[in-house]
């Protein structure tokens, strides 16, 4: 993986090249088809039913129509400019193909082929061929042997999985195209905003760290993504990942950390990895985000994208259980998090609104009421108080589901109380949380301190709850342990920059 | 929490007392009630709507029906035999309708009414009175201040949240109400089935560890979970439940395990909690099996439920991906399982069906085939093999999801692949899950040795997948972590008992 790249060109290709790829006005399919299953159909009709922005050129010997489209046989038969070519036919056919491209005035090619450097000695030969091909036409080459590219902000979505997440701050570079596509997957269930997602491949002409620079400059990302098995530039990607991480923060998933998995991955991506203690050394050096597993990936996403990043590491919880109080105050402790007494003051005005025997202490726990104002009261006493850097409130939200199987018993076995009666308390429920969730972004612009929910529920609509025209978004945990590790996290993250 | 009980009458009431409470013939409710949201018509409708296989009378003084079903004025009106009875109203009432339950010969009372010792002297004092009243009428007492009991044997769903699980061999004692009704939730939404649960109240009458012994000999649980801030009995606890994980794996959260979580508790349940240290160091003693967080009740529920139980730690992983398996190794190294070369002649056998490039090791890269016989071959070739003690198997049954997508934007974009073929597809989909479901489940039952399954995918099926007529089920984790702690833990388990 990765040859080596005379510097100039490079930065050429990474200034302009990578941002045709990633921006592209009209692309091709070489391969493109009608036979369901195949890469080229894949591609094709996730590009047509994702309403790409620009022109779709299928291009393939035989067929008259694909998805509605018209087939040009060869890329030179296409009457308009095409920025980028993503090609799904075999590796011998490659060659003859980037010839093509370079006279048409292509800008980039996606070569979701396989049979290149990962097979054996004549594909790392034909890669070494193909990158000198796409270097001396310009072309900027991802791949081969990617599962391809998503770019939420031209809707472009070309990978094998149909998976379309919502347009944001998040970018993803997997050396892995199978586990990256499922991690995107999960993001789009959890609202999780994308800006851009490469499956880097066999990395014959760009290395993780290329696109991790071009993720730096682009002006829609704010977080960075990356599963890695192996660098090839070591001292250059930490340089660059340390540099990146001040401003944007670096999520970092490292497959081969243990002896099984190194095997694992030696023939995966066919490349040796590192010892798990240096990197998780440079990692920590370098201040960046390392996460053990991938499910940790996308809630440390989903924070980070949506949430101010808190000033220390003192947590209000506000809770509609005694229980979940419990265990969620353990888990902060147990992760370096602290649960202040709060004062009388607070005390006072939040026990307004609670009977005389509630907890009187943080966590503050709501006792199962239904006013539907306490929450709220309870949780901006809690913000305004110098004393706390982050809330996390518990059970608000998921309880609709639990209203919603309540009504529908209630219809099912007691017609005394009105249909209409049980529409208009499901109603108000769903406006009550919408209600909420804007108050909690609110909340969180006015006190710029993050508010981390726990839905205990799964109420199938992710964690992440934009509001319209707010910088910040709701996030709803399905269960405590994970907002307390993402705040966790946040705070270690806020107190690195801040030393810097 | 918790009164001196004379031992004799405890010994009556659990061989008897309990088990009438949780196989009741007829159920009375003291304050059932129409009021939506009242504890009376929550408990009333979810008895109802949950098909309870014996008889509900409503008793308040008012109304003539409820949910259908005639009321009466008070206990005594009632003219047929009473088991079990449910109070919602008043702490002050509640002496009264004891005497009342005394003379009708009812066995059982849950009451669901606070205000008792969680409260103050007063309450505490009302608490003991009301005990003692139990005591001299024969009748057994759960709670005050719980939230209810579930008995899916009898279809008795008596709490205020309306969740349903399926019947199973999975006990819940809960010291928090709410935290374990959100539990049995999430159990219902896996899949896991429930033999009871009980929030445990006050305990006025009854500890957990009374609870556990009633549990311990029940024929239709096999896993216990405990919910635990405190615990009154120490050492009587301690001495019951290392004698029932020897026969039933007994899961425990201990709420309160740190300084924030202590004082938590304090407000909580009113009581101190021990060091978490010496909680710890009396678990492991006992080859308890105690989780950190409540998610892990869940997973271990579904695994310890499921699967056989390992006679070792050694790991095959057969995945549709290099990069899943590599994370899947990297974990199982991290939680002290190992992943073994497999021989030349399984890695032969396997390679009949596979491209020349696969990986020829452990884990078992099908590199994305679509070969249905595949995945089956290979996990049967790891079962059968003596150097295996289990199998993680990842992406398949999940992969019917990316197969939807497709599906469905190719019905939306291409009208040359028929509607009739891609229907085909998606039923012939169902189908492959389901057989490949049940081969696993066959597998298992051959070869004794548990496949756990990582999905991938919120395929909103639920952890567990339950195959007719079989002694194992399906169990299918969304992400590999998951799998892996589960599997690192049901193999401690099996080394402890193994030990005894």
């Amino acid at each position: 993986m990765g040859t080596e790249v005379n510097n100039s060109v490079k930065e050429t290709n990474q200034a302009t090249g990578l941002n045709a790829v990633f921006n592209p006005r009209s692309v091709a399919i070489v391969g493109a088809s009608s036979t369901f299953g195949k890469w080229g159909q894949l591609i094709t009709s996730n590009i047509v039913a994702g309403d790409f922005r620009g022109k779709v050129f299928p291009v393939n010997p035989k067929d008259e129509l694909i998805c509605g489209l018209p087939v040009y046989r060869r890329i030179l038969d296409i009457p308009e400019p095409v920025d980028l070519v993503f090609i799904t036919t075999p590796a011998k056919t490659v060659t003859g193909i980037l010839e093509e491209c370079g006279k048409k005035g292509v800008k980039g090619v996606v070569l979701i082929t396989s049979g290149f450097s990962e097979t054996d000695e004549a594909g790392k030969e034909l890669e070494r061929d193909i990158v000198n091909i796409c270097r001396e036409k310009g072309l900027t080459l991802i791949g081969p042997n990617t599962m391809g590219i998503i770019c939420p902000n031209v809707s472009l979505f070309a990978t094998g999985s149909h998976t379309r997440p919502r347009k944001g701050s998040v970018a993803f570079v997997s050396q892995s195209g199978n586990l990256g596509l499922q991690l995107i997957h999960w993001a789009e269930q959890q609202g999780i905003g994308v800006s851009v997602f490469v499956g880097s491949g066999n990395e014959a002409m760009f290395t993780c760290t290329d696109y991790l620079e071009y993720m730096e400059n682009d002006p829609h990302t704010n977080i960075i993504l990356l599963y890695l098995e192996s660098v090839v530039d070591g001292r250059h990607f930490l340089e660059v990942a340390r540099r990146i991480n001040q401003k944007k923060p670096l999520i970092v998933l490292k497959g081969g950390r243990t002896e099984a998995g190194r095997i694992a991955a030696l023939s995966h991506t066919g490349s040796m990895t590192g010892e798990d203690a240096v990197f998780r050394a440079v990692c920590h050096q370098a201040g960046l985000l390392d996460v053990a597993v991938p499910w940790e990936l996308l809630d440390l996403s989903a924070g980070f994208s949506s949430l101010p990043l808190p000033k220390g590491n003192r947590v209000g919880i506000v809770t509609l259980g005694g229980g979940w109080g419990v265990v969620t105050a353990d888990e902060c402790n147990q992760r370096g998090l602290v649960v202040p007494d709060i004062p009388g003051s607070i005390i006072e005005t939040i026990g307004r609104y609670l009977p005389p025997f509630w907890s009187k202490g943080n966590p503050v726990d709501l006792v199962g009421t239904r006013d539907l104002d306490v929450p709220i009261v309870a949780m901006e006493e809690l913000l305004k108080w110098e004393g706390i850097d982050a809330v996390i409130s518990l059970g608000i939200v998921g309880r609709m589901e639990l209203v919603r199987l309540l009504t529908q018993s209630t219809r099912k076995v007691d017609t005394s109380i009105s249909s209409e009666f049980l529409d208009q308390i499901e109603t108000l429920s769903q406006e009550y949380e919408k209600r909420y969730i804007t108050r909690i972004v609110e909340l969180m612009e006015t006190y710029e301190k993050p508010v981390l929910g726990v839905s205990l529920a799964n109420t199938g609509e992710g964690t992440v709850r934009p509001v319209e025209g707010k910088r910040y978004s709701g996030v709803f945990y399905q269960t405590p342990e994970n907002a307390v590790n993402v705040l966790s996290r946040m705070v270690g993250y806020g107190r690195f920059i801040e030393r810097k």
